[in-house]
């Protein structure tokens, strides 16, 4: 098998109806053009892909763009939609619920959508959740404030009994917002459908605040993350500087990357080091990092300190088997609080005064409400899974790759996790920003 | 001796120079009238106390005015002042500073005016802190930020040493901006000066982000406290309607008070419970805070809870003799861990499924640039500061009392501190909106 | 007829029903007390008031509290409540018209709640806008935005026709939310009402952003303000530093009176000056502002001036009669454009390079939400009012007075407005603050 | 000559020192490699481009990589440095100055860095500005407000001038911040530095808030632009719905390209129309704008418009030769003003009630501080201009491409504008997020 039908998107059926949005399909009449199957975007635009390719005298790997086609699978008027939000919160997801619901509503004329309240449990019958009608004037101005309108839940829910309730509902097109488990789910979901040879579609929009998601530019409410994760390092400055050898430390969001405390760090640039899980930094020791800590005081009398969650995994005596939280995933040791008595410890031991303050904003910056960006990309997601899911791609999510909205297979979604390269140019950025050592070991 | 005589502002002697400043002595003229000794304001202004007053046939209690006297003790060229911040973060202390050095460079011509770091630390020579100069352009934008340029420390230092330095430096004014623990040391020190036949006049600039000293309207920085709090109540909201009988527990500060948590509630009105010192609430059993919950659970499936971190001290097992932190306060047990335990303990116990998030925002909000209010109030009491201590006044501190400037001796301030009254309207208020019981127990 | 009677408060009727709020009447269980009409505050707080009731014996003028009664006039299972919003745009409607609705409905149980669209107009059938039913659901998020979601309009309208309306609607009680003019409207109701015998109470809740009512301490919106007003000034100062000799122009609300433009330069200390309609400033000349304009830019090559949009009116060649817009408010000239071009004309004939730039935020700064200082307020605001016009109250105001509150006669706050006094410490702190002139003449 | 060579970047000389940072040269070390002349990005990433180049077996256009180079031009302890700043304001000038003094002091040592004042006018000693010295502790926390500390000026200055006066002052390295016509004056600055045969390196950091540089993926400011205009949006909603067919206009910056207007308007969706440069829309007649806004008040009674202030240049009546800015910039008519002017006129004439509101808020938006994507951003600018000039590039400028930091000639950039493709995706999603026409004419 070519790798590149590793990326062919599903479809429940060949499409049946005319769009009914009235755009042109030639160039030249300042009219957007429906946009075919058939056109693409490459996947890697490095020089050294292309060289690759041009020895190989083959064509690159390419992405379906994502868009609204010409002929769609689903008649509006007898469709019905439904949305589910899954996971933790993320700045955004009213957004795109809010984005859905103007898409299915005002391009394609859908008047029957609903909200699945409290995630995949919404999904199972025995928590009893009641499916809630969604319209343009209900969800007005849900995007001002953040959370989820619909609640959510994390953990999985048994398929066959989802699968019953979308069936019993008569639903045509289930959205599912949300991370890795949310998408393992809805590929779950998928099989079943086609297991019982229904024509349901399943349109994932990938959410992850940690921006880990590994073939995409970005998830939505990342940016948010660390916009309002900047002004909180300006007042753990404040705190540092407010006494005699004051140490802050600030601990954001990243299981398994630090996406998020590196770039807050960059954002708001008095910060002194960084911790991510892509370290493999020791404590103790000669150039470990409380060796570095006390360099700093000893020169500057402050430090400030951004560690993301999943950071130092590695200082924690291993005891036995991981263990891992209803969503699925590894549930971490808490570094925050590991570093901080490391560090009380350090100087206690050298009587050497000083004073830490931590800072755990988390269920602030997740639940707050997206900022412009993302508020605009949100919106532009959620519109792309309008027009996929209604010409009745399926078993499938939209992204950004290279600035284009594109279709992915879920299944390639979830393989792996983005990672920040230790030796590429965004992580140098941080090294030259905070001025902390090239490497702390 | 009159009660009146309680409240007689100190001068460290006769008021020797005319003012630098412009100013007239009569009304009508459109230009702001010095300030004279005799211009006061009544301190009680209830009807209650009026009828007293009249019945009894004497003056009502009233306080000095603060502003700027015709007649001042000190020689502006000749001048030499120090600054120094203690205790712990509050919005504005920059805007003080500022204020401080604008006022008594612009309206006075003094042009030595150092800042003392770290506290009271940076008056004893030990430490081995170094003054540093203040200038027009060394503060003009320090008032962007939060935090305190000086630095600050928790806790006395001699008294003699501290006497010693300020003597050995020259210094002519002390401007203090601290709270309880800070004002008891700037009485101590204006004593040791008054026994040496010093002429330092000591000015103190009461902080306290509690907004609990007794005799005046409000303290600076506590509108920008709750102000921060305001959307951090709207993400916990958040929180607790992202999930199926979620709850979220928001830790604000106030010691012995309320006003932050109570205020705070007031501004976003998402809040289920308020908690504070003042109350005697009990958690178990009919009417108790648990039972409470669960039928808020029951009906709406998510409750916000906001309680002040020295609620709830009843609940703790005493053990034997309070422990008191650096500062000379009772460390107060935390509340909100216990509130969490017992909550996720009642419902364990009862198979009732529940997720609680827990928030505690204080460093992000004690060391935030002060709001709009805030900034006005923190450079108008710096400026009666000035005009008090260039008149020789010592031994006080400037407050709004009737929103009237006014200079209150220091003796006075720090007797007892303020409470919400269970009774007031301010609590009822509280009740109103958040719709929670009258009494918990 | 003592000067006190003219702040009596009407009553529709005697009080029938027992209140559904559960209060107490005894001092000391911890329990809010209902409040009784006697229970008074003074009004005038100043040790001369003082001193003079002493000498004539006399009790001084007192305003009567507002809060909650113990015997109500209204039945609240059949009271049916309109709410009318007049006028520009606050900040803070929203919030008033949430508090009213939530307060009637939980605290007295009133289940028939509308709401009038566009003001006035929606009051006079001749407009054809219909009543919207308001309920706690539809008004819970109302307070996250500004502006009203009932929508205003400026004028009057036929007070018959409205009255008829209200009849026809059975409406017991009108909540009029708007300045002098609406006001002035709600008293004309009022006595109209009453000329036919109605019990229908009118209760006001004053609205001006220029905080210009005189009896009271502050009016709602007004401190969002200036709080939004704020980080527009330091804008204001980016553009004036920008270039050299840059001038910007900050025009703020203020017809008649300059506390936005005066709060919002002590907020943001980079204001050099503030010019209001309090003042009667020159513009040509020695000493007038242009020549102090030219100074501070052979200083410091830039300025930041904030105007008023009243200030200034004496410089406009007066042309016959005035204008009055449709709220019946004077139009005034725009002394932003006059001020803008009188500096352009000046500094051009002196040949000397300069740039100007001038912002006027006026329609961002009123259209915005309400900040937590004024949330808290309007809440208490709307709260009182309910309480007020349950017990029956009628033509008459909420306000706060020294810090309580209290209920005013409609015709006593719409008699005169509210002035910055020149000679007094508000204004003297604006002059400290900007380093301008103490007269500009 | 091949195209490639276009994008060609010029060297002052060869690299004479090893750089002082201590990187690595081998991949799989965790330390990040010293960046090549030779790494190239290529420059069009649509498979169209890329089957162009397979099937004409050649490679694609590729552009420079910036980073970090082995071996430097400059000895960095003897280096002297100027940094200039022109045009118009826009966020992020202060974090790039910052960035490049942090960059230059803490990478490579360099001790000498001057800021020239106000522009091309502080290089022309006939305007008597001084160059001011700049360090890490003057540049520390100038990102946290707006503006620029060098202040700027628009217009050329004669260029010998100018090297005559960088020759004085013995600059190695000019790093010029702003638009097209400072990149032009950049470009003759660096062409008479050549013909002299001078060692001076010219780095541009492109400036526009517009975003309109065509090569790039984006310019810094322009995030913050639809981020600061995006709460001012959801005011003019305000205005518009409070009170009946209310119409609220914003205008927006955008002389040739609508990319402000149109994110602003996507991230807050409540837009009803958006007027662009690229748009060619007639007014009046059928399926013209003021028809269309005259259906949406009769269905909504409300509307609200945002347009691009170079939008609708056709409207107005052609009358001679057009006007230009000192910088160069034709001067557009007002839009704003003729849009306002012609609804009312029609509405008038239609005897249509309604009100508009008309806002204008660019100095606030240009004068604002940078948000936390743009102070990434500008900061890895920053840091990517230091190491490409010490490097001994010249007449070059630094941007992102592809989300690579590369180096393009300054010819290159200043050539065309980027506008918006009314055909392509981008626009699509605001008609929409609007749901107005494809096309209005």
């Amino acid at each position: 098998m070519d790798s590149r039908e590793h990326f062919l998107i599903q479809n429940i059926g060949a499409a049946r109806f005319n769009s009914p949005i009235d755009l042109s399909t030639i160039r030249g009449d300042t009219i957007f053009n429906f946009v075919r199957d058939g056109d693409k975007v490459i996947f890697d635009n490095s020089l050294k892909a292309y060289t690759e390719c041009l020895n190989e005298e083959r064509l690159p790997l390419a992405l379906e763009k994502a868009g609204p086609r010409e002929r769609i699978f689903f008649n509006p008027s007898e469709t019905k939609v439904a949305i589910v939000t899954c996971g933790g919160l993320c700045p955004g997801i009213n957004n795109v619920i809010r984005s859905l619901v103007m898409g299915l509503h005002y391009f394609y004329g859908v008047r029957q959508i609903v909200g699945i309240q409290y995630g995949y449990e919404g999904l199972n019958p025995e928590y009893g959740h009641q499916f809630i009608p969604l319209t343009p004037l209900s969800v007005r101005d849900i995007h001002i404030t953040g959370g989820t309108i619909l609640g959510s839940s994390r953990g999985a829910q048994e398929v066959s009994l989802m699968v019953d309730n979308l069936q019993r509902h008569q639903i045509d097109i289930l959205f599912a917002i949300g991370g890795d488990g949310t998408l393992k789910g809805a590929r779950a979901i998928s099989e079943e459908v086609d297991r019982r040879g229904l024509k349901i579609a399943i349109a994932g929009i990938p959410k992850t605040i940690d921006n880990d998601i590994s073939l995409i530019d970005k998830s939505f409410g990342f940016e948010t993350a660390f916009d309002v994760a900047s002004p909180i390092i300006r007042d753990a400055h404040n705190e540092a500087t407010g006494v005699y050898n004051g140490v802050a430390i600030v601990k954001l969001m990243g299981r398994d990357s630090g996406f998020i405390a590196a770039s807050a760090a960059l954002s708001m640039p008095m910060v002194n080091f960084v911790l991510i899980p892509e370290m493999n930094f020791k404590l103790h020791g000669e150039g470990g990092f409380l060796e570095l800590l006390r360099k700093r005081l000893d020169e500057k009398h402050h430090a400030v300190i951004v560690v993301a969650e999943g950071a130092g995994q590695h200082l924690f005596k291993s005891g036995g088997e991981s263990v891992k939280d209803a969503s699925g995933n590894v549930k971490h040791q808490d570094i925050g609080r590991l570093l901080q008595d490391a560090i009380k410890d350090y100087f206690v031991a050298e009587a050497y005064p000083m004073t830490i303050k931590y800072i755990d904003p988390s269920y602030i910056i997740r639940s707050a409400p997206a900022n412009a960006s993302d508020s605009i990309f949100c919106s532009r997601l959620a519109h792309h899974a309008v027009h996929g899911a209604m010409a009745g791609k399926t078993n499938f999510v939209v992204g950004m790759r290279n600035y284009c909205f594109v279709h992915l297979p879920i299944a390639r979604v979830i393989q792996e996790r983005k990672k920040i390269d230790l030796e590429g140019d965004f992580w140098f950025a941080v090294l030259q920003s905070t001025g902390q050592p090239l490497v702390i070991s």
